[in-house]
């Protein structure tokens, strides 16, 4: 049985084909095809990484059983028609199987093969999303760089920039912060700052995420301005997490919590997630934060599912080292 | 004597054309100047706006005394070194005496007229800007969207955007704010909020910026998240003033305190900025907020003072009259 899993991320799309016991067959890769793109772009890069992984094993999408694609950037319900539209412009026989998710529900399978329970993603954006025995979804935070993604590298960034300027107006804490940024960009003045934030980085939130990891560097040498930063990061991620529980009525049953994403490398904002969440969630059984994760793999978990396949995590480690020998 | 004031800002270029008595003689603009713009457009701008208003009353810059031109966005030294190099290359007669200032320092002789103290401008962004007797300078504050602007336009929105979303997940406290933005937008779906952040305001901080208007209503309405919202852009507002005020030794000296920019009709925040100040710095003067603030006013200031005219107090206010009689 043939089966296909497709991430289409913002900056590229990757697509594997396996089959029902998790045996790697191939893998291709495109650009980007989040649905924030013009359609025709991201109808062609999805398309071009299947037709890519298909064909390097002779096979055609005929032979697909299950196609479960997962896109970043499916917010709104605008975003998800967006979604369907290019989806259901793609050539694929009508025969066959087709699921389209948000990236954030890719990863909650990651995490917890389909069990109910809740994933909470903190990479350069963030969001907590869950579902529950009866199959009612939910989710917290996640509304972008402007007014949320709370916890997550751009968040932790921002906070830090922001410390350094107010304590270099007098207006806050003094912290190591401000020396750590001017060092690692070899700064004059403080205000140069800004010329890097806006001009060399262009307010990007990717690249200003990507200082998350001199926060967390300056938190673990002691100082309590950066550590506080990801100790209200964790606090944050955690109630999003409540927040998906409460409104799944799973406060008090044995779920799944996952964490994925970079972010969760931090075992300051890590110990302030779990510790917060212990508490809360008393019946919950916490995952191990995963680090690395490839969002190809959620997208799989996913196949497995729609076929009702048992004993799912054996054939996803199965798809893991097929994919770990492929990148040696 | 002929002066020029120039006020180049990020959406368009005005120079005004007035003399020692603040007789205004002609006015004319040109599109933007702000010092983050490509070179030649920013000298073109401001080029031009010089000529046509000199040319509508028969003028050449040969009879200019003192040129005085304000620029947005002059934060770093590098970008100080671009409005020079932008200037100089201008023809301007080298006899003539050419000042060249940040837009928040114009706007803080519009507010202080030159005497010791210190000018909080808060708009789409926000800063404190002071000197002291001696001439020395200091600011606190507009480090801009991503880590600074607190209590500016821009910060409120997103404040309250971020109240929403929260209130929305279950996060937060309930608040009015969440309505008033989907009745405001006709949203169907509290997420459908991020459709009009990123799509159709394209996450720019401008447009974002307008909804603090609207945060007001609601606080004023006796909302309590957004009342706090307002308190807490008033206290940063007066943490700036605070801090450029200690950093120019000015703490317990009599001196001028002025605030700048359409967040001051707020009445919630600007009690919020007053009261917080007049318990630190007892011996200051407060001035009423100015609403409608016209940048070029404060570079014509600055021509006053380059030439050590006194009165200038009424010299500006006739320069008003004349602007007001023109706008009619």
């Amino acid at each position: 049985m043939v089966l296909v899993a497709v991430d289409g991320g913002k900056t590229k799309t990757t697509c594997i084909v396996f089959d029902e016991d998790g045996e790697l067959l191939s893998t291709a890769s495109a650009g980007p095809s989040g649905v924030m793109l013009a359609s025709d772009l991201v109808r062609r890069n999805v398309w071009s990484s299947i037709i890519d992984a298909l064909s390097k094993v002779d096979l055609t999408v005929d032979s697909v059983e299950v196609f479960s694609i997962g896109l970043a950037d499916i917010d709104t319900r605008k975003d998800l028609e967006r979604a369907w539209v290019i989806v259901k412009n793609l050539p694929i026989p009508s025969k066959a199987d087709v699921v389209v998710e948000h990236d954030a529900v890719t990863a909650y399978y990651a995490v917890t093969y389909g069990d109910p329970g809740v994933a909470v993603i903190a990479g350069t954006g963030s969001i907590a999303f869950g579902m529950n025995s009866r199959g009612e979804r939910a989710r917290a935070g996640g509304w972008g760089w402007v007014f949320g993604d709370e916890g997550s590298g751009y968040w932790i960034a921002r906070e830090a920039l922001q410390a350094a300027a107010k304590a270099c107006d007098g207006r806050g804490v003094e912290t190591k912060l401000l020396d750590a940024f001017m060092k690692r960009f070899r700064l004059v003045e403080p205000i140069d700052l800004m010329e890097i934030v806006y001009r060399v980085m262009g307010g990007d939130s990717t690249r200003i995420a990507e200082l998350a990891v001199l926060v967390d560097e300056v938190a673990e040498a002691g100082d309590e301005v950066a550590i506080d930063i990801l100790d209200r990061g964790g606090a944050e991620l955690a109630s999003a997490c409540y927040a998906v529980a409460s409104k799944l009525d799973m406060v008090e049953e044995p779920i799944v919590v996952g964490a994925v994403g970079s972010v969760f490398k931090s075992r300051i904002l890590r110990d302030s997630f779990y510790s917060r969440l212990e508490r809360k969630l008393k019946r919950a059984r916490f995952e191990k934060p995963l680090i690395g994760y490839q969002p190809v793999i959620g997208s799989a978990v996913i196949c497995f599912r729609r076929l009702n396949l048992r004993d799912i995590r054996s054939k996803v480690e199965k798809l893991r080292r097929g994919l770990e020998e492929l990148s040696r």
